[in-house]
């Protein structure tokens, strides 16, 4: 069960230990995804079909499934699950739009106009997980930015089933983002298949994506050995739970479980200015927990989970910020008093009606987020993730003349005369 | 001097094989680098010293210049170098401040509600190099983005000059931005000291800067070894000039030496639909080569660099987007109609008056851009480098009512109740 703590006892680097996670550098797989990329690398699809034939026990005749299996797909599932997948597509699709940015040319100097333009990445891959839940959300909240930049390319690789091929959830939303290919591999080799290319699946300039240790992993060093670029660095899921008085303990410990069956390595964190509320709270946790089919789960991920008992709303917030988390819900009707307090979250859930879930799911929101307190340094996925801000500029007769001179001194005290050159030979040929 | 190719000659591979560069993938530093982290990591400001000692032969008491010595320093530098700094600055805030996002509400179904908050990273860290050239202009073009995003701590490392200080463009930016100390480490272990934080510098969220190969390694190795972030990888600078018959051969040479002046491993490559322009700049090339201070540099840098003759501007545009540019400069007065067809490039110069050197120091858009072909993924450095993006959402009663049920279907079909419940027990309860 979740350990307690009072915030009051807690020294600097009592504070410190518990705000760190993701201590595990991952060196004992790093080897083994080496040589998965490695493989891939020099046996292309080859060494993919072997992949799922070790790791998803598949014999795979080719590496994608294609438009009218997909709609086939598609097509078998029920109409209520299709709604439900609608509804979300349309509200992420909404939220995701309102984030284009209009170009805006600004008059630096006299006649010197500076301005930027948002541009696709061309080509990007979406890694959507298939292993112990299949993840038709996650399919939607990187299809559907990608679709809204206008990416020229948009290769989605997800681990087969059993009867290898896809699920019908997913097959349903390609069909919602107009994407008519799905490839079939998992892992660190559909990592690796994407930063180098095979035969079969297109290399690409991005990877998007959650997954297990080892496609973070992969991530992780094609990130730093190809240019090949990446969404975020991952880690285990986390939420941070900042409760009062007016907090509703059902529902925080259903917030407080919903985070932990995510896996055993989740964290759930209960920040709270009522000892009551969190007695009450972790009753509420046992009780829920008791019925839940992913019980083994939640309960082992509330063994790296505790709650801290702060003296207001703004001890809470100070202890947030330090944890950085990837989820922040304000389980409290006094949310507007704190909000601006908040510095370094993924995602923030406000009020006692605004369950995680929603964020999940189907509100219009991303939960591709910072785990691991990169929530200090990184935003969770968004329209800007899939494209480039380019600048522009153009300057006029009258702006050179004007700028020109500037620029000769600056270059001159750098010692980069070829640089005052290119200014100079203008203002002489004007 | 520059190879010349034609495009029409050119098959595939060549094209690939000419687009391809930065491919020392460092490996030789990578083990000193490494060991360099170790010593930072362990002994802290005594190994900081020690490098000092080592790689800057200076005798460091103290690892920073404070505020009183920074404005003595700053009032000896000529007004005329005052004021174009000055000049810089306000171009360079004026653009940036013009990148800030205004919160903007969006209802995506009934009452509910999400939005996008900005909130600066903390604690950054800046990287001014130097060494062979001291660089006041990379200290503007991270300063001011960080001054504006409001970053709490800007930590600001260079590389101590022989009588152990730094000079007095720095002291003079410094004193520009209210930036109080600047901390003298260089190279490698500067990048340490600000992923791990010593006695004396602090530890910080994010590193910024550009630097010699052994300040990229390290950026490399820290992002992926611990949870410090870092703007973007770095490789040697480079230019792509699209030159037609409108184009000044005067001007576009002075382009290319502008860029071959930064390094020996530059790259400066000439695109035109004119080999009379071709040849006339080539000529200019080698009369403007002969009188440069840094002609050795430069020499050696067009030995890497290259022209191609091309049809029409379309083609010229193909090529490039290939290339993905740091910089593209279209120096033709038939800019507006090729300009949306650029897809990968860092930072575009418009029309034959707008050179390069002005976005390098003074026009305000930013000069840290990547490098090697990740404009094909990466954005230069903006105001967005310095901030997180915080989504938030806030559901009423009706919100809730009418999306549940929504997020329970597709939590069920991801199989994870604990998600469907966060939903249930609210609708339970209203």
């Amino acid at each position: 069960m979740m350990r307690q703590y009072n915030f009051k006892a807690l020294s600097k680097a009592d504070i410190n230990q518990l705000i760190l996670r993701n201590t595990d550098s991952g060196n004992a797989i790093r080897e083994s995804v080496l040589n998965i990329i490695e493989e891939v690398k020099t046996h292309g699809d080859d060494a993919l079909k072997n992949f799922a034939q070790k790791f998803d026990q598949v014999d795979l005749q080719q590496l994608y499934i294609g438009k009218e299996a997909l709609t086939k797909l598609a097509e078998e599932i029920p109409q209520q699950v299709k709604d439900a997948i609608t509804t979300a597509y349309q509200n992420i699709k909404k939220f995701h739009e309102s984030q284009t940015s209009s170009k805006q040319v600004i008059e630096t100097s006299i006649g010197v106009n500076c301005w930027r333009e948002s541009r696709a990445i061309e080509r990007v891959g979406l890694y959507i997980p298939g292993g112990s839940a299949v993840l038709p959300s996650t399919f939607l909240m990187l299809g559907v930015p990608a679709k809204i930049a206008g990416c020229k390319e948009i290769v989605v690789c997800s681990p087969p089933q059993k009867n290898g091929s896809v699920n019908g959830y997913i097959a349903f939303v390609a069909q919602l983002l107009g994407i008519e290919k799905i490839y079939l591999a998992g892992g660190a080799q559909a990592v690796a298949a994407m930063a180098y290319g095979t035969a079969s699946i297109p290399k690409v300039d991005k990877i998007f994506g959650p997954g297990n240790q080892f496609v973070t992993m992969a991530k992780t060093i094609v990130q730093s050995t190809t240019n090949t670029a990446i969404d975020m660095p991952a880690g285990p899921s986390e939420v941070l739970v900042i409760a009062d008085e007016t907090a509703n303990p059902v529902f925080v410990a259903a917030d407080l479980l919903a985070q932990a069956e995510h896996g055993p390595d989740s964290q759930a964190v209960l920040v709270s200015t009522s000892a009551s509320l969190i007695e009450k709270s972790l009753e509420e946790v046992s009780k829920q927990l008791a019925v839940l089919p992913r019980k083994e789960v939640a309960a082992k991920a509330l063994t790296n989970s505790y709650t801290v008992l702060v003296d207001d709303l703004e001890e809470a917030m100070d202890f947030s910020n330090q944890y950085a988390p990837e989820h922040l819900i304000l389980a409290t009707d006094n949310w507007q008093l704190i909000t601006d307090k908040i510095t370094n979250a993924g995602s923030v859930f406000l009020g006692n009606l605004t369950p995680e879930s929603a964020g999940d799911y189907a509100s219009g929101t991303n939960h591709t987020l910072p785990t691991s307190a990169y929530a200090r340094s990184y935003s969770g996925v968004s329209l800007d993730s899939f494209v480039k801000k380019i600048t522009f500029q153009h300057i006029s007769e009258s702006g050179i003349k004007n700028l020109g001179p500037t620029v000769e001194i600056l270059a001159e005290i750098e010692g980069l005369h070829a640089h005052k050159n290119a200014v100079t030979v203008r203002l002489e040929n004007i």
